[in-house]
């Protein structure tokens, strides 16, 4: 049990804080900044990663959790477990949020700016690099396990930064549902609950090759 | 004695640059802008913690001090003095501010944007995930402990970022009770002594379930 | 073959968020700012760095490479498909970017503000120290080596930062190389393929006598 | 000599960037923000500290060096060839921006925004916990060792992030000797000489205290 609630927890920080930036930054007028909004994403997830990284695995991310199934490293009869754990967290942060600020219409929710195609390719390509970093640093050599947590929240902040304005970077499923859900925007939903998803497991196939044990065919 | 100079050392560099920072933003006409202060808030604890943890624990915060006291891993006796230690170091900045700036008349006090309900429920948040991140770093392996600095620099940081708009982002009795008590604007202190310390004490009761050792009910 | 793929897959990276920022920040009339430009680079080069150094060494420049080269430290008859993956990465990323957002210019190609003289020597310098802090980082002490990817990311995100706005701070001909080539604007590239190659070789010099090992002419 | 040429080299290039970011910033109407010149000294600072502390031990600030002499860590002998070397490396930086910047006047050069006395204040408070952190870092535990640069750098940012405004954040009498000599405003100079300079000898004897062994006295 105490994996699921810390799955709960870690979400429900990563979305209460990312997605209240964006809903303070709002009702202030911009107090907060879009690279302030950037800044809170990804140091919630470098420090939720070391708070809790020992207890879940620190996944937080559907995406995430569906990839290391794709992977072979999380067994399939705790994906339903963890992924409702995580929409869990997400929504109450949400509604937490909904009480704090009852006027703010979108919650935080993701919308393409440009086109839906412009959009899914970027979470798709956004997704990718997220899980090859968490991947790579997750299996890799000791050192890159201990720079874990800076090496994927370096992630979610530098992605937040450049294609937020674009498509939102949510690079999360459950980053997008809830918003979506409590606030009742639920267009382009779809979205970005695939795009993450199909980024995740991509990046599963090309780390697998990266860290393939040598063969006599690579002499 | 040691550790009382170390927390009083703490806690004035955190109020000195962090309320400094707000202080030098009104008189320069935002020259620093809220992400710079927010930016001087994390990085001061972060850099107080890895100076001056080995000698003090780096608590800088009575509610910390209090947290770590009702989870068992400080001694009741040393409460007192700690606080005292910490109030002493916060106030001693709030006067060296305010003879540095005698125009100034807020000195980076803690004041409420909306209603008193809505700052003490993110007080309470900020401060419940500010524990848990420090119970976590401080008591879990060793690779944790190693980055506990930069984890708890990072969610200060983010805190100040994202809520600092609507509630201060004190997260700590001391840094909202000097620039009150020298500026004289005691109106909402007490949510600024309150809810910090329940959202600390509510993060020992998540931590020791999430780290309790498994027992029989856990297979 | 692992390695190649690791530095395409890097360079692609570099050049599709660090290029992508410039893009939407012109896109979006300055919302992401040219700090989180800066903030974009540092952070993808210490993400790449983590994620993939063990498997490529994460050169991800030619210039790096030709140093390394020269400095003895990377065969010869790697060096050339080594430059051909990272500008295969970099034309990939430029030309996915120009299908995402097909009205931009420029697509992040590097322009000297001022005269052709005064990029030179500000690339020159700047790639100088870039490739001394990686030369001491990589063969200098464990603990050197494990901060290798924070320090080189920190150079690229600093160097950004302050010298962008004059010689679009491209310490790397690949960076330069793929905007330059899919956007048509091939006028000053010359400049980006020499200072930064001539200032990374020049670094190797500094780093010899710098780790010299001691003789008796020091006594 | 390793160490005297190191000790150039990390002080030219601190100059470089640090003094340069305030230039360009200048040059460019703005392009910066004083937030990224905050960054620039910051990260330039941990950079040089991972590439160079291990052969010279990353002064690059008289300040720094005589508070290391009076706290016994320095043999005296090498106190003059290591400041000549600071201050022949921060010249020869004014100098390579005065040549690519001519019309700038200052060239970075610290001036108070307010009274001498307000900046004298400021500039020994903020030397004085960079000393602190610097000799906590150094000589206390092995993991405060191994993020010395980083913890070195994040005070050196905050620090000029949120005093800059008023008194510059020099903290480095060489930092201030060069742009003001190249540029020849040498007033309020002795200021930035002598404050920093004592502020960081002051923290020795805190550190002093701090770090003393117990004796029977402290039962």
């Amino acid at each position: 049990m105490k994996n699921y609630v810390a799955e709960i927890l870690g979400t429900f920080a990563i979305l209460f804080c990312g997605t209240g930036a964006i809903i303070i930054n709002q009702e202030t007028h911009g107090a907060i900044t879009h690279v302030g909004v950037a800044m809170t994403f990804g140091l919630i997830v470098t420090s939720m990663i070391y708070a809790l990284g020992n207890i879940s695995g620190a996944h937080f991310n559907p995406a995430v959790t569906i990839a290391f199934t794709v992977a072979g490293k999380f067994p399939v009869r705790q994906v339903l477990p963890y992924i409702v754990s995580q929409l869990a967290g997400a929504v109450l942060a949400s509604a937490t949020l909904r009480y704090l600020f009852p006027a703010n219409e979108l919650l935080g929710a993701t919308l393409p700016a440009g086109s839906e195609a412009q959009s899914f390719i970027l979470e798709f390509i956004l997704t990718f690099f997220l899980m090859l970093v968490i991947l790579n640093v997750a299996y890799g050599s000791k050192e890159q396990g201990m720079f874990a947590g800076l090496a994927i929240g370096a992630v979610v902040l530098l992605e937040a930064m450049f294609a937020g304005p674009i498509c939102g970077a949510s690079m999360n499923p459950a980053r997008s549902f809830s918003p979506a859900l409590v606030s009742g925007h639920l267009e382009h939903l779809w979205l970005y609950l695939v795009a993450p998803t199909a980024g995740a497991v991509a990046a599963v196939f090309i780390w697998r090759y990266l860290t393939r044990p040598a063969t006599v065919a690579d002499l």
